[in-house]
């Protein structure tokens, strides 16, 4: 068999496990994870020394990559702990809505059900093999996962952890399958596996949800690329402004939350340069500032400054950089909202409430702010438990994706022997 | 310009259209889908004159798809009332839910709010245009439209029609545009265009839509073929079930939602195959049996009787032609639509409650019925008051889709300085 129908062949057995998945109660699917975390943590000692292997070869990698391929017993505890959340979260599987009795004395209701099939494509972070199973099975679909090559050893160890949790509960082995061959011809297959798979998830860079865009026949959930603005009103509360920008932009630079770009009302330039600049420098945080915030920031020699360039708008730093742009009204900050946002998070800092409204109407971004910060976009501090991704694309989910993103509907209909007049 | 230019200056213009379109009340959308009615009827004498130009040239065309094509007065009499019920139809924009007051005192909620820009690939149906054009705009989306090149007259004057109507309403003419080169090189610029359209919905065949999924980087509605399943269970009511059964094949043979293969179980076969006999005869049905079938068809002398193929199953006839097989049970019935169905209509014909709630929680299909014709599923029917589309795809919508189904929603989030602990 060559790639493609290798493929197939788990395709068709995904889809035959969803058959059964779809059909499990919620108590079935949390037994399962709770003991699946157990294992987790009694597999330790193997799990640690197949990771040992990964790492070993990693040499290439930066210190950041080299850190998140990194298990440790610890870290097995959390991804344990994690899997016993979504054992303890409600299952959005057989929620009926929109019942109605139609002419003819039908009887209609939809019924969220599994999606079926999710496939998941994703680069070295062994975390999201345990993470990305465990929402998949609670939500009952089926999911073949594919990682990255830096974790070839661990995921291999994970996935025996994972085959050995679905025999033990009576579940079909193939609810959860691992693409284990690093060669890219097998996402190029998994991504035109459409007549099996009803659902990509890419998480990694912008580079592999393009690919996926680009060469994928099923929907794929896009996200996870945020370029973030915050918005300093006429008559904010500049005080009160400079530690939500502090967090919005240092807490957790490398995230897709974090703020990329400040606009700034010229009103308020230069008394909020004069207060950020202090809390910026200590973070050594890069400012590339247009011209008038230059200008200001010049004369309090902020040390990492510079003249900002067309391309430190709409730029996803990922980094201790800030742009910051003035802008004459609250019209020129959406306009520049509209041109350069990626459509993740935005936000205004206004005491103006007919500005806030405005703002929040006309900045079409997944979470649009007033007077918070950016990094609040999160499937936990959203309150939904979990996070499968953060959708960027308007379709089907938008923002922090949680567990009912996995899910759709049926329509059930019910009959006496009804004909269509 | 080149094409690809040219395609991408339409998607800047129409997601500035979009902008403007988002802002929308009900009031102003509704006064612009009444005054296009009434323009429409005033203008028939140019429509029709652009029609006979089309119809002259479509001598190559069969007699269903010249009849598609042909406009007279009381079609476009139709088309206007058929605007005017979108006018009346409810607004989704705007609706809030899922409202909730997080840790660290946000108040958040989700917002229903248009998509932005909807890309809409048809064939040779000039109702469409105005259709699907007048959806999107109560739904506040702008339109890029590309219709068949066999309505390429026909086109040019509903899109007169149409820009007149936005001009005098004060509305964005780029709110709906159309591409009028019947090159395909536009479509596949269209469907490139992620950056400034949101959802492509394709209206035609299965090939259109497969030319969509494989060239396409925006999501794509895909839907549209059924291939529909009835199955009669032991000990159905046959009496009641015979009219369902004519219902579903007979009533309007070309569409989607019509019967394709008929599963029989044993017990009930003969009794069945004589009282459906000679209705299938008199609307002059092919009967395409099984072994089983086919011996007790023979004996009845069956006027339009085949043994049925491996193709016979699975395919979409579009056509008064029947394939019917024989099961020994519930299982092997759900077996055969689980490996045959499309994902669109499949039901029940039984007097067992068991049996219907097995069927309906097994098939995985986007309208499962119990006791009722494959013919209801469609936006009107189940109470939509429209429908873009029927969707056999599982993500954003599933089914019927109507003006919701032409939104997204945005997380609007509200604090007081709030920062991320």
């Amino acid at each position: 068999m060559d790639v493609n129908q290798r493929m197939e062949h788990m395709g068709k057995q995904a889809q035959q496990a969803a058959r059964q998945l779809r059909h499990l109660p919620r108590e079935a699917k949390d037994r399962f994870l709770q003991h699946l975390a157990q294992r987790l943590e009694a597999e330790t000692p193997a799990i640690l020394a197949a990771n040992a292997r990964d790492t070993e070869a990693a040499t290439h990698l930066d210190a950041a990559m080299r850190d998140r391929l990194q298990l440790t017993a610890e870290r097995i505890q959390g991804i344990a702990a994690d899997v016993r959340n979504v054992a303890n979260l409600a299952d959005p599987v057989g929620e009926v809505f929109d019942e109605r009795t139609l002419p003819e004395n039908l009887q209609i209701y939809r019924q969220r059900v599994p999606l079926g099939v999710v496939g998941v494509i994703y680069e070295a972070r062994p975390n999201v093999t345990i993470d990305i199973a465990a929402l998949c099975l609670k939500s009952g679909n089926a999911s073949i996962l594919r990682g990255g090559k830096e974790t070839y050893y661990t995921n291999q160890a994970l996935l025996k952890v994972l085959q050995q949790a679905l025999q033990d509960s009576d579940l079909p082995t193939h609810a959860i399958q691992l693409i284990e061959d690093p060669d890219r011809q097998w996402v190029h297959a998994l991504l035109r596996l459409d007549r099996y798979v009803d659902m990509i998830i890419p998480r990694g860079g912008a580079g592999l949800h393009r690919f996926c865009l680009e060469n994928s026949t099923i929907p794929v959930i896009t996200g996870g690329i945020g370029v973030c603005h915050l918005y300093v009103d006429q008559g904010a509360d500049l005080t009160a402004a400079v530690p939500v920008i502090e967090n919005a932009k240092i807490q957790r630079p490398t995230v897709c939350n974090a703020l990329d770009t400040l606009l700034v009302h010229e009103a308020e330039l230069e008394a909020l340069c004069s207060l950020l600049a202090p809390v910026m420098a200590k973070a050594n945080v890069a400012l590339h500032a247009d011209e008038k915030a230059y200008a200001h920031l010049q004369q309090l020699n902020y040390p990492h400054l510079q003249k900002a360039q067309a391309e430190d708008f709409g730029t996803e730093f990922l980094a201790l950089i800030l742009s910051i742009k003035t802008v004459p009204h609250l019209e020129a900050a959406l306009d520049h909202i509209a041109a350069y946002s990626s459509g993740h998070s935005d936000g205004i800092l206004t005491q103006n409430q007919a500005h806030a409204r405005r703002f929040q109407q006309d900045v079409d971004s997944a979470a649009v702010y007033v007077n918070a910060s950016t990094r609040f976009t999160d499937g936990a501090q959203f309150g939904l438990g979990a996070e499968v991704a953060v959708s960027t694309q308007k379709l089907h989910a938008r923002g922090p994706m949680a567990l009912e993103g996995l899910t759709t509907y049926k329509w059930l209909i019910t009959g006496h022997n009804s004909i269509r007049p």
